[in-house]
């Protein structure tokens, strides 16, 4: 087996994060102010997290809660121009060749947004299980998508997003039966990484399982508003 | 629209990515010396890269081609495991939270399998479309698996890999009629940043379009030699 970090990269990623954390804090601290609850969502590529943000806009809005959606990509702005369909104020955001999402995006974009009474403050990272997970960008917390046809051994190959996450959401579950994937195997695997988030199982794609996700967020929010 | 990289950032990059295709280059030098034809395989988590590995040893014994396997993934030996069971000699390289395979992995498990009349290196690469994409690690070429979960839209969204793989593999098309996918809008993607690479389709779990794929490489492989 090989394995071993290049020290000189070592240094230089621990400095990059550091800057990153600096702003992050910063991003915090704002969103304390407007007590806006901000969500990190991550997923591979595909999992299905624009699809899940096209749902919500009606339910969110059906439940009182203001909302904006920040959207990563790298370079299109497809998932913007969806999300705006949806109904949702929306940014994207354009990494480039940047695998992830870093604080100073965030920080630029919600200086483009009025956080006036604003809620609930969506970001949806660019598609990557490993990278988003390590960069903090000011929000509450992360939540993570896996969807099935992934495989139900992703929770132990990519741990960190997992550990990192205060929900999990089980997405394509409408495929369940269609291949290979044991969902007990599966949820042992995200407990055996995190013992404490709960497990949602949805389809983005057919509605299922979307309100109990709404429940989760309103009640989400008003954890936020009490502190 | 929000844009832009941080400056200092890009500027460490871009010196990794210098000192990384130093040892890319001697890697490839190595390669032309025994005449091995090295494929980098890319895709999403859970787009099949083990599946397909695992499928192809008794093919490629009854080929007549002599080959080896070195398979990135950020923590567990899992997928070493499954491809020694189907009998291949394999590596496992552990990349901690690096979110891609670098040249310095490559070299490093190099020195711990014998070359001599080798006539195949397969790397499976860590599960991201982003980051592997942009490390050159001395492979002859880049192969990009999309499967049909994903979304027609992934070439579009992220170009790079798509634009640097010498082959597209579209995978787990036995799910195609299980969810939206339009087959034709997909290739049209994938043409419209590459117009030269062939795409097969494949399921790496059925077996359809296996051989067509071990054609692929034992015509490559011939061009190899021949140079």
């Amino acid at each position: 087996m090989v394995t071993g970090v290049n020290m000189a990269f070592k240094v230089i990623k621990e400095n990059v994060l550091k800057a990153n954390d600096n702003t992050a804090s910063v991003i915090r601290e704002s969103m304390k102010k407007s007590k806006t609850l901000m969500i990190n969502i991550i997923s591979s590529p595909g999992a299905g997290k624009t699809t899940l943000i096209e749902k919500i806009p009606p339910m969110l809005k059906d439940a009182g809660i203001s909302f904006a959606v920040l959207t990563g990509d790298c370079f299109t702005s497809n998932d913007a121009t969806r999300i705006d369909k949806a109904g949702a104020q929306v940014i994207q955001i354009n990494t480039g060749n940047s695998c992830h999402i870093d604080a100073g995006f965030i920080k630029k974009a919600i200086s483009e947004i009025n956080m006036d009474g604003l809620d609930l403050l969506i970001v949806e990272n660019v598609g990557n299980l490993v990278c988003p997970a390590e960069f903090d960008i000011g929000e509450d917390c992360k939540i993570v998508i896996l969807s099935i046809p992934e495989g139900d051994d992703k929770p132990k190959k990519y741990p960190l997003v997992f550990t990192e996450s205060e929900l999990v959401l089980l997405n394509k579950v409408d495929l369940l039966g269609h291949l290979p994937f044991d969902i007990d195997e599966c949820i042992k695997n995200i407990q055996g990484v995190n013992s404490k988030a709960p497990i949602i199982k949805i389809s983005s794609l057919k509605g299922d399982g979307i309100d109990e996700f709404i429940g989760w967020i309103t009640k989400r929010i008003n954890i936020k508003k009490e502190r």
